[in-house]
């Protein structure tokens, strides 16, 4: 292991021109800007490590699916992206797609670029680390698979068709996403699973049972003609309660209790888990509940969420104009923890509707995916929290995170365990001037070798 | 009588070239566009017919003032506007400003033009009505005075400013609108009367109380973080309940009983009153009650009302994007019946948002006025029905609008009852192809001569 971290050291700026070589080609999935030129870099980059790589097409970016099979017992399936946010509109300290290293304050040494920290700059890093260990042992501790998709930033939106399509190819003991978990606060942060979600819209629009039909009309007709507003307004304070407790009838419900070992973690948890800098990083006065520790955050990871993410109706701008209007909507969300499933969700959201006489309101589902997670105790969990502490680092252990993202595609459809993460830090992901630190990328490096090795141990 | 209305007759393609003269000056007060030259225009127009005319600055477009003084027993104040809405990005049959006949479906030869309807074509044909007097009588049996705006189409914004500074100039009689008040299916519609309007915002912001106060943050923070969209729904829905029904407490109080002149007036207007007509011109399927006739037009009349014209909060726009968002904003508007002031109201509403604990939701007035209403036994009023009866019309006589216009300044400034109307159609106000027929503008200034002669009489 020695020689593997000291290998690291010496080759770094070599590493770091890997990095460059990914962040100075342009991948904006969102505008169509050098998509197929940065998979052809991926799929060559698994090719010159030893490995076979494809360029899969889906009904949208195509995925770079890789393999380097060393006859090794244990597999690990690497998800990952190689596309990333615009950048149109946007100031930069240094040209965004050119990987220039600036002393940035409060973070030393930094590489500036779109994708550096989400997430071009871990995936280079891992690449650098196969390298690494085919120099250093002539080979690697475990077998490899590569899957790298092209819209991440769009949603994963066609992830779940290649999944389904090539679930025979991506069989392994395992899968994990390269990711720097180091916050700006130098905390090493783990998280074990995410929230699912639902995202829909509600719709209320004049009809049978009164109301504008086609068009907003004079605002002098509300004394006599139904507002779909207020009908919008009244359907969801059915929803919701004064003190935000959720009234859906069966939303609790199959919502799982809080296991031994998440209870265990989040004993662990509130020891370090600090809610003043929540409230401070977010220019929040006080949280929702008056709670602290174990029992807040027992609340924010177990607790499911009906969110108002936008509401819009009728005129909206700057001037006085009086309009009755023909159509109210609400776009919203509910994140899901463990044991919920969106089609439930919606079911029961709908029959709510329907039971407080609102079935003309239309609830039409933009996207939706359960949650997903890995027990602590999963081999591949142990590796990367072994790795981490060999080198010296004690990391924060979330049972998992208050975001979602579809990673069900492992835990569900694939039935693998994974785990996310490795030291290192970035920050302003979607921001202009995107960063990750020189040296918190040679300290990712490190912990992926040691997260290999320690994997390939069992 | 005879001599005048042929009068009419015989010089009429004269008259209509009057109207085409105002209609050819653009003059929309919205873009600035035209608006000294029209202002012009009409002050040259009050001194060609033997007044005095002067161009008196506000703070925004100034008011065209003028005087004809007959030395007769009785005066008349002729309200009017020389402003019109902008035809930006709009497609005419005709150039907007350029007062072509063409023949209409439905209609007939008709002027279409920005402004024939609303409001230059009437203001042109009264001034062909003195025009025509002067010649067949050779003076005028009433004295004119005249106040022609310019910001009528941003909302009257100095008027009151103007009826302040001049109102020792502005003592009349009575005041009178010249308006086309036939409507499309040729019935003669005359108003007595306006409601006044509150216009505000409720806006909610996180602070002390909670939600994120600077930004929108993550949406997954809504599992612990409060949402001040939810609040303001929650805030709304103590304001109106499910039926509609205003539940502020107080706002109700003062309202004026429906007089006895009104529920004749209501009596007569039920015969003639047709709710299917209604609902077919704003494509709505059904009232918001199930009342009919009498029933239904008091409570259009005679109900205050709470509406909601926009609502706006969060990310509005057609993708997924979760946000937990920092402020949530309702555009309403109160209509004011007979009795209601602003003043009280604004108390009544923040009244209520503070008793709900809803203190910290900010209520920010935009515009406000008090509702007017002359009598039907005004002299003013009796001028004008006998005037149309003359010409072999009856009117279908509204205790007063829906809708809601700053005529508290003549009512409750000026202390002066008025009418508005004259026979004439035209239609397409703020609308592409806006129209007045000619036979209607013709029948108009019939009208007004004979309003003007019944006027004097008392």
């Amino acid at each position: 292991m020695e020689r593997i971290l000291a290998h690291i050291d010496d080759h770094f700026d070599a590493h770091l021109d890997q990095a460059r070589r990914f962040v100075r080609q342009p991948s904006i999935s969102g505008e169509g800007i050098g998509m197929p030129e940065m998979a052809r870099l991926v799929a060559d980059r698994i090719t010159e490590l030893g490995g076979r790589a494809e360029i899969v097409p889906t009904d949208g970016w195509p995925v770079v699916y890789g393999e380097i099979d060393q006859g090794a017992p244990r597999t690990l399936l690497v998800y990952g992206m190689y596309d990333v946010q615009p950048v149109e509109g946007e100031t930069w300290m240094a040209p965004p797609f050119e990987g220039q290293v600036v002393s940035l304050e409060g973070h030393g040494p930094s590489m500036v670029a779109r994708g550096v920290y989400n997430t071009k700059g871990p995936l280079a890093g891992f690449f650098n680390v196969v390298h690494t260990l085919r120099e250093v042992e002539g080979r690697l501790p475990v077998n490899l698979k590569f899957m790298i998709e092209g819209e991440e930033e769009l949603g994963s939106v066609h992830l779940p068709q290649f999944v389904a399509r090539h679930r025979d190819r991506l069989r392994a003991d395992a899968a994990y996403f390269p990711f720097y978990m180091e916050n700006a606060q130098g905390k090493p942060v783990m998280w074990l699973g995410v929230k699912g979600i639902l995202f829909f819209e509600l719709t209320c629009r004049g009809g049978d049972w009164g109301g504008p039909t086609v068009r907003g009309i004079h605002g002098s007709n509300a004394v006599w003609i139904s507002s779909p507003t207020w009908r919008l307004v009244q359907a969801l304070r059915t929803m919701v309660g004064p003190d935000e407790r959720i009234l859906v009838d069966g939303l609790y419900d199959g919502v799982a209790p809080v296991s031994a070992d998440d209870e265990e973690l989040l004993a662990a948890l509130a020891r370090t888990f600090d809610e003043q800098t929540i409230l401070q990083d977010h220019d929040v006065k006080r949280f929702k509940y008056d709670l602290r520790g174990v029992d807040l955050l027992r609340r924010y990871l177990y607790d499911p969420t009906l969110n108002i993410d936008g509401l819009v109706s009728g005129y909206v701008g700057a001037a006085t104009k009086t309009l009755l209007p023909h159509e109210a909507r609400a776009k919203m969300d509910v994140r899901m923890v463990p044991n919920m499933e969106p089609e439930t969700v919606v079911a029961t959201l709908r029959a709510h509707l329907d039971r407080h006489g609102y079935a003309d309101i239309e609830l039409r589902v933009n996207e939706g995916y359960p949650p997903a997670k890995t027990s602590v105790r999963q081999p591949v969990v142990q590796a990367l929290i072994r790795a981490v502490r060999r080198l010296g680092v004690e990391p924060e252990i979330w049972p998992h995170l208050g975001g979602s993202a579809p990673f069900y595609l492992f835990t569900g459809e694939l039935r693998l365990p994974f785990a996310m993460g490795g030291l290192g830090h970035g920050g302003r992901p979607h921001s202009p001037n995107e960063y990750a630190t020189v040296e918190g990328m040679k300290r990712f490096e490190k912990s992926v070798a040691a997260f290999l090795v320690e994997f390939a141990r069992g």
